[in-house]
């Protein structure tokens, strides 16, 4: 059943990242980019309802909650940003810490790309293995315990497939809306902007940061080893749903991903680039708010606990339109793409 | 619970596809990349299942099914080839025989990779929206109707966490495993190698090719059009799901998909490469069965109605190593992965 139908919004022009993603998500797949002529009995679509949304639905994310990434420009002098949001509390703070750490010392400055795997990562930092060489890392950095890679349930509003479900603490959710793969005795859903899973232990309710394309990981060696936050990776491919509780998610790349996942493939082992040429250089990793106020990029996202973001979510569920006439009646966590968008000049 | 444990099968070096593919899914994501050493006591591994599967579950893919695309060499002289294997009967049939018209009439000679969209689609043909002056397809092209991006559900051999379905018509199949988010009433699964989706439906049961990662696809205008196959898409992202019964999936990228997917992304309008030059010319597409027998290439795949696939899906399901401490207990279609490996020289 459809709900929620209403025309489609005129006016205000949506900023450049839900463009792309919005773009990304309804496009037509012909040389030629029709614009599809909406008819007012067609559903709302997914980007007729992030159009009509009310500003009071949105949230800004702080500068301080941003990594801005610049990487030596490309060949043609083209200058190359990534933007990373990390991620909030509760989730894999002491990585989220340490990062904030490594930003402050400006310890990225001058380290690389150095690692791009098909379907899979790119992934930064020093990228030595030999402890003897590598680059000291701050004293403040700490060691953060497996346990860390979930944290228990406390009553946050979480929403899924046309819910919102408040108070979900309650044992009861678990049988609500299982279709998510990964986790067959919890659910997947959204909170605070962030795609997350949730499930019932022995222990009590956990709930942990999900690995979706753009997701930003700590790379690291074998258990019980987490890593530092120092070597990152970005999620490049089909959701490696796999890492999820096994590595930590700290955070998402909300601009520039094209900037990591079009680079060349590493040909060395485990996708290094053998090439030292094909490295990337790093000129600058700066959390935005240590960045001159005119430079602080401000972005803010559709709040999941939003109407606009059940409608969304909803209308994602079951796309219908002039090209989509079969709707799926369902999607995945990491195909939902929480909307994000910049305010002002970039 | 776990079954099916065995010691670590020596011997037997895996070729070259197979082993990108259970790299990217098995890989230490450290800096170093690590070799996990095997204990006696842990559960078999993907790689380790594959490499002691016999040589009698694997299935030879005929020449006759595969496309071979040849693209301009990139800026370094480096040559670039895409080889894709052709969706079998059931599905797509229509699509695929325009396919195997054009290859046979060497169309795509002289055309274009043209756009190329970041987690969504690389597309290639002619690209040229206007009627006029698009290239004449050759008089053997059929249309192909909407309802042929399904096909009647028979008695095929499904199998999907740890079953081996056979004679999976009878109804009662519709409960098995209905983990897949896409299909609320029905199932996803695997049939001669390729992921599919099955759905119980009003007017009989139905079944689909699924869009994942490295699927190949016919871009089209808006329904009621199905595209001819003249204009091709391989997806480059996080599996849009949302195409499937939308669009015709006509095969997989099985080698080659890096030269696709690591293409600087389009800045015009749906991400058509507005600076010509980027666009990428294609020397040629052949039929490898159409090639001199010496440069036929040669892959096959693990059957997917195998024991040692079974053990494998599972496998992937519940990952258990020295990296993975946290298995999922579940896995989504697109994330399986079939096996598929070269044979013989390349």
């Amino acid at each position: 059943m459809q709900r929620g139908f209403r025309k489609r919004a005129g006016g205000g022009k949506p900023a450049s990242v839900i463009m792309r993603l919005l773009t990304a998500a309804g496009l037509i797949l012909s040389a030629a980019p029709l614009v599809a002529q909406e008819k007012p009995s067609e559903p709302p679509t997914p980007s007729s309802i992030v159009a009509a949304s009310k500003p009071n639905e949105w949230k800004a994310i702080e500068p301080a909650d941003l990594l801005v990434m610049d990487l030596a420009a490309d060949t043609k002098g083209a200058r190359r940003q990534v933007i990373i949001q990390l991620m909030p509390p509760p989730y894999s703070q002491g990585w989220v810490g340490n990062i904030r750490t490594l930003a402050r010392a400006h310890w990225w400055d001058g380290t690389t790309v150095y690692r791009v795997v098909d379907n899979w990562v790119t992934q930064w930092g020093d990228g030595e293995d030999d402890p003897k060489k590598a680059k000291p890392l701050p004293p403040e950095i700490i060691k953060v315990p497996e346990s860390d890679y979930t944290v228990p349930m406390t009553c946050q509003v979480y929403l899924f497939q046309k819910k919102v479900i408040k108070e979900q603490c309650d044992p009861a959710l678990t049988g609500l809306d299982p279709i998510d793969p990964y986790v067959p005795k919890g659910q997947a859903g959204f909170t605070a902007g962030w795609p997350v899973a949730m499930a019932l232990q022995s222990d009590g309710n956990r709930t942990w940061p999900v690995h979706c394309y753009g997701s930003v990981g700590v790379a690291r060696d074998l258990s019980p080893d987490t890593g530092t936050g120092a070597e990152l990776y970005a999620v490049i491919g089909h959701a490696p749903r796999q890492l999820d509780r096994n590595i930590a998610v700290v955070g998402r790349v909300i601009e520039g991903i094209s900037n990591l996942s079009s680079l060349p493939r590493g040909k060395g082992e485990a996708g290094v680039y053998d090439d030292p040429a094909l490295k990337v250089p790093i000129v600058s990793v700066r959390l935005a708010n240590e960045l001159p106020a005119g430079e602080q990029p401000r972005f803010e996202y559709l709040a999941s606990d939003s109407q606009s973001f059940a409608d969304y979510v909803h209308a994602k569920s079951n796309l219908q339109s002039a090209f989509y006439k079969t709707p799926a009646s369902g999607i995945d966590v990491c195909n939902v793409q929480v909307p994000i968008r910049r305010v002002g000049k970039k």
